[in-house]
Order: C-alpha cells, then sequence, then structure tokens
C-alpha cells in the first residue's frame, strides 16, 4: 500500500487527509500540534470573546472517523527530497507522496525591534497572550497614576489593514467600550486610543472601493483611530514610531502587516518564490517532483496574471486538489490543472456589521454580518465548537458581554513589553 | 468610611466581599489573579472535560455589581500589622479591617523529588499542564517501542486517596477507556495502569466505612489499581518509588497527599499552627488584632474537639461570618463565635457514580452522582459558566466524549518529567 504523508494539519491539510482517507492509500498526518486550529477566529480568542479550546479540534477525533490514517505529533526538522524521506522528532518517515501544507509566519521584514515588541496572531499561544496582555495593560492602568504613563498603557497601535487588523481593531474597541468600561469604572473609556496603521490609501485592498469606505467609515464611527499612507517603522515595548519620526506613547503594538511561508519550507529545502512562498507547477507539485505537493500559504500560485492570497479557502482547495491529483495518478485517471474558484471575501468589522463581495455582489452592513457567522460557523470542526461559539456570540450579541476576560498567564505577556 | 481590604478572592474571599458590598464600607478586594476559581472542578479540566474558562469568573465581573467594592490585581508582599497596613505590588495598602484568605498549597512534607517530579491541582495552569502532560504521555507512548517504557508512559500514579485523589482517579480512568481508547487505536487500553496509592486502609476518611468501601469497589471495577496502607516516597520523573523500596515504572505521579497554608501567612507574619494555619479567636481574629480576620484553608479552628477540614463549604462560611463580625462591630451589635454548620461532603466517583453523606444520610450510586452534579452547577459563579459545564456534561453522558483533548503547551509538562 502507498503511503502519502500529510504536513500540517491547517486547512489545505485537513482537507487533503479527508480527501484520501479510505481509498486505499495509507495515510500518516504529521503535525507539531495535536489540534486543528482555526485561525480566523483567534481576534475573537484574543479579545476575549472565544475560549481558545472552541477554535481548536483534535486531529485525533478527526483521523478516528478516517479509514487507514494515522496521526504523529511531531516536529519536521528537514527532508530527503531525493530518498523521499521526512526527517521529524519523532524519526525519519518514508513517504510516496508528500503534501506540504505548513502554512505562514508573520513577517517583519526583518524589523527585530518590532518583532520582539509586537503581537500576532498565529498560533492559540498568541491569541490567549495577546488577551492577557491588554487585560494586563488596563490592570497597570489603573494603578498608574502619571497620566501619560496611564494613556500610553491604554493605547493600541495596530499595523495592517487587512482583514485581521480590521477584524481585530473592531473587536478590540467595542471590548474597550462595551465591556472593559464596566468593569473598569477607574478608567475613562475615552482615555483608551485604538490607532489602526495602514500604508495604502484605503482598508481591505482586496475589497472594492466602496466596501473599504465603508468599512473605515463605520471603525471611525466606533472610535478607532485610522491613519492611512503611514508607516510603522520602530517599537520599544513603550512607544511605537512611525515614518518620519514621529513617536506614539503606545504599551501595545499589533502587527498584522505582512505574512511570508513557514519556515518548514526551507526546512525541506524547497526553492522559494516572493515571500518564501514555493513556486509550483499548475498541478501544484515542485518541478522535478512529482510526487511533493505544497498546498495552502506555502504555496505559490499565479492564476490570471495575480498571486493566488495566502487564505483559508484558497488553501481549502488546494488540499482537496492535491489529494485527488494523487488518486487520479494512482488509478490513471486524468485530471486538469488547478484552478481556484473565488467564491468571494469577507471581514468582519463589529456587531451587525460587515463587508462581504462574493460572484461580483457586494454586501455591507447587517446582511454581510450574517453570512460572516454563518459561514464562520459553517466551517469550524466540531458540533460542539460550534455551539460554543455560537453561544459566546448570541450572549455578546444580547448582553454586551464578553466573559473571557482572564488573565491566565502574565509572564510572557509582560515580557513582550518590558 | 472605613475600610475593608479582603485578601484573596478564593470561596471565603468572595463571600466576605458579596457581605460587605454595599453596607457602607470601602471595600478592596486583593487577589494576583483577575479571577475567581472554582477549584471543586480542576480535576475536570486536567482530564479534558471542561475548558479552564469555564471554571474561572472574573472578579471585576463581580465586582461591579458590588457597591463601594474595587478590584486591585496585586501580589501582597507582606503587611506591617501595628501600622495596619499591606504590602503589595501595587504598592502599600491601608486597612481598618483585613479578612485575609489565601487558601492553601499542596503538602509535600520536604520532599523536594517528590515537589519536583509531580503534579497537583490547585491553581488554573496546573491543571492545564497536567491535561497536556496526560494527553502528551499517550503520544509518547505510540511513538515508543520498547515496551517497557511504553508501559511507563501509559501508567499514572495517584497518591491520597481524599477526594481529590478519588475524583480524578476515576475521571482519568474513564478518559483512559472511553474516549483515548478511540483516540489512539495504536495503544491497547489495557496497557494504560492508575494506581491509587493510600497510607490509611480506606479512601475518604471523612466519609462512613460503608461509603469509602462503596468508592473502592467501584474504582476497582473502573480498573483502577488500589494500594492502601502505602506512602511513596520518592520520584524521578520515570518512576515512583514506595515505601520498603517498592519501584513503579510511571511517568505521571500526582499528589494529592496533603495541604498546608499558603505561604501568605507567613509573609504577612501571622502566628502558624498545624500545617502552617493561623490559629484564631473564636471571631475569627488573630490574637490581640481584633482587626484581622483569618478565613478558609488559611484559619486553624477547633470545633468539638476536631479542627475544621480545608474544604470550600467551611471557606464559605467563614467568610460570611466574618464580613458579618465586621459589621455587628461597626453598628455596634453582638454577634456570637464562628460555628460551623456541616452540611454534609460529597465526592464522585464515575459516571453516575458518587458517595454523599448529608445530615446522618449516606447518599451512593446515581442519587448521590446527581446531588454532587447540581450542588457543583449550583455552587459555579456565573450563567454562563454554568452552561458550558452542563453543556460538558451532557456531552459526556450521552456521547462519551471529553473535547477539550489539547496540548496547549508542552514545554513546561514536559520540564516536569525530564
Amino acid at each position: 500500500m502507498k503511503r502519502v504523508v500529510v504536513a500540517g494539519m491547517g486547512f489545505a491539510g485537513v482537507r487533503a487527509a479527508r480527501a484520501l482517507a479510505g481509498q486505499g492509500m495509507e495515510v500518516l498526518l504529521v503535525d507539531r500540534h495535536n489540534y486543528h486550529l482555526f485561525q480566523p477566529l483567534l481576534y475573537q480568542v484574543a479579545t476575549a470573546g472565544l475560549e481558545q479550546e472552541s477554535i481548536a479540534y483534535p486531529v485525533r477525533a478527526m483521523a478516528r472517523n478516517w479509514p487507514g490514517t494515522r496521526f504523529i505529533l511531531a516536529e519536521i526538522t528537514g527532508a530527503d527530497l531525493d530518498a523521499r524521506t521526512l526527517r521529524t522528532s519523532a524519526g525519519t518517515i518514508p513517504y510516496d507522496y508528500l503534501v506540504v501544507g505548513g502554512g505562514s509566519v508573520t513577517n517583519y521584514f526583518g524589523n527585530d525591534a518590532i518583532a520582539r515588541h509586537s503581537f500576532d496572531l498565529k498560533k492559540l499561544s498568541d491569541a490567549e497572550q495577546l488577551r492577557n496582555h491588554i487585560l494586563w495593560s488596563c490592570e497597570r492602568a489603573v494603578a498608574e497614576t502619571d497620566p501619560d504613563k496611564r494613556r500610553a498603557l491604554m493605547t493600541f497601535v495596530i499595523v495592517g489593514g487587512g482583514p485581521t487588523g480590521v477584524e481585530f481593531a473592531g473587536a478590540l474597541i467595542e471590548l474597550v467600550r462595551y465591556v472593559l468600561s464596566k468593569d473598569y469604572p477607574e478608567l475613562q473609556a475615552r482615555e483608551a486610543r485604538i490607532i489602526l496603521v495602514e500604508a495604502a490609501e484605503r482598508l481591505l485592498l482586496a475589497m472594492p472601493e466602496k466596501l473599504s469606505a465603508y468599512g473605515a467609515e463605520k471603525l471611525h464611527r466606533m472610535g478607532v483611530e485610522l491613519l492611512f499612507g503611514r508607516r510603522v517603522v520602530g517599537a520599544s515595548g513603550e512607544q511605537v514610531e512611525l515614518d518620519g519620526g514621529e513617536i506614539i506613547r503606545a504599551h501595545t503594538l499589533f502587527w498584522s502587516a505582512g505574512v511570508r511561508a513557514a519556515p518548514l519550507a526551507e526546512a525541506l529545502g524547497l526553492p522559494a518564490g516572493p515571500g518564501g512562498r514555493v513556486p509550483v507547477l499548475p498541478d501544484l507539485t515542485v518541478e522535478g517532483r512529482p510526487e511533493l505537493f505544497v498546498v495552502g500559504d506555502m504555496a505559490h500560485v499565479v492564476q490570471d496574471g495575480q498571486p493566488l492570497p495566502m487564505v483559508a479557502p484558497v488553501a481549502m482547495q488546494m488540499g482537496v486538489y492535491a489529494a485527488r491529483a494523487i488518486l487520479a495518478r494512482e488509478w490513471g485517471r486524468p485530471l486538469g490543472p488547478f484552478r481556484y474558484r473565488d467564491k468571494g471575501s469577507m471581514a468582519t468589522i463589529g456587531k451587525s456589521a460587515a463587508v462581504a463581495v462574493s460572484h461580483g455582489l457586494n454586501l455591507r452592513g447587517y446582511p454581510a454580518w450574517l453570512a460572516w457567522l454563518l459561514l464562520h460557523l459553517y466551517y469550524l470542526i466540531g458540533f460542539r465548537n460550534r455551539i460554543l461559539v455560537m453561544l459566546n456570540w448570541s450572549w455578546y450579541y444580547w448582553f454586551h458581554e464578553r466573559q473571557v476576560r482572564l488573565i491566565t498567564d502574565c509572564e510572557r505577556s509582560v515580557e513582550k513589553v518590558e
């Protein structure tokens, strides 16, 4: 029986594994975490809206329903691509086919000061740390008597006006205005500043201008300060430096201004294209290695003159395609090249407010928000997770209350600023 | 306005604060965590049955409904009892009355090897670490080819046959038999050993012998090995040493064989009685300091010739009493000495199985389990937490499924064994 190793249990890997299961192949799943993470909702964990457990799903809970599938919890450290073996912390793993979906990491473009003093949202622990840090900043602000320091503790700078930056900004200002204002009567909600810095002249570049304008207008009315055409060039934990030398005293810097392929691509010795992504052939294999598929954020695919974006829908379609390509090869059937079918994109801004574009249709406000909500519930894995998330969302919707306001472990978050 | 400082937001502190709020006093709550923790359910977090967030409740979420109450997140480092001031990480806090409820910590009776190589359940992070460790041990067992090492990874030694040891043993064997056996088809459920070591000749010493026997019989039938009249005297992370020199190869040692007063008692310079507990007068104040109340696990009170046990019901009654005593003093009204009204005690063993004793009535099996369940739901703080816990319990009851099987952060748990 031929063995397919699926490396990485993100959106691409899970879809590939599901399509490969029970088709007469031995399927080996490898990840360094024992769960699949629903990254698009990390910002809600960071803003005390969801428990971290509700957006993660154990790989073994899926794999036990997938015949012929096994899971190995291991870190992949390298590969001998000629010998078709993976080197991992759990030993060497030979394969006949390899599907690599290692995802992406935050790109600080070589700025170490920003990397050290900023928060991002890639891993589950990132979200918990950021939540701890936000709540901890409020606690410190209560005790702070120097008004300047106090204001710095309550100033949050968000870099990047893509979906992550916009969604986090909206969720954060709602947390401060609706929830924390009741928790911290000692603080004035007005003392809190949330500043969104975007290098381009508008938010959500992947969306039509009209929706960008709606999003910006909405965020502005909610109280978020928007700085367009500006860049953050430095950070120290106490302050943030903009291009042109302007200094904002702020204890929290959130960086969502860039991603690049996960270091796994380099560890495996794969060719590196723009942003460290691996250029692949139209069937998602690496040139000269027809048994090696690269999927998701790590794959660089140009379609209609544009590189495909690093988003979950692309990853899911790539995962399914890679599985089909392997089966087609084994069964001696033909299969056309990969082609991404864009079903649209969306971003939520606040309660009852979102933007969405799908098949030329522009949605905004309540209908977009409802669509966003239903789609995210649909793609969340696990019935119980869906119930938990729905429960939390209803709670917030009706009572303006986010209950996961726990500081579970300050140590690492405090490290970030000091 | 006179100021009462309540130090510690455990069962005693929360009850004291609630009774003091809105009575014309300034009430200052101090804790080094920003949440109240429902410790009796920590073992369910450790066995993947509950999210950690569902058994913790933010202090500020309570305090905002308590008039005249403020919260300070701070570590208490000392006190000047003559000057009536507390030293904390957030500065010096003067008080007119002080209610100290710092709780208890695990007592290793000076055995450093056991302290270093064992797990306990006192803090929220303890439960998460223990869950990570249990799941991580299974993952390592899957990859382990040496049958002896594999068996050691699947051997769990629990020390102490009190409620914590019994409840954890029952929950752990159910996790292994019902849930993990499906997750890890590579492992034989029979390879797992759970050994409960108790120095006395029976479990649950606070209960009538008949109930102890029922509990032991039940645990035995579920597959837990019971060792009575034995002690654990050493540990190394790879193995556990019993008195008499017997060695059990086991990667997990859980210690619930003793507690002592939290180090806060010493930091405040309070007198130390048995187990570091502070001997108090019949009104729960410290001799010579009528403004200083010690409540909960930290207080040593002898009633009817027996010291009161270190359990939540005692702490809750003490907290309410201390608040009443302060108000009585302020209002010039008389109040009798503190007297604990024992409403009973209980321990759950497994699904539909528990033991309970109340007002001379012995319950066991399903009725005791139902009583346990309803009481725990009742005492859990926060409506949403109750719903979450009930949802998790129903899920487990109907589907034999515990979904929080996430390894969220191996680092610290791995440290424990290596």
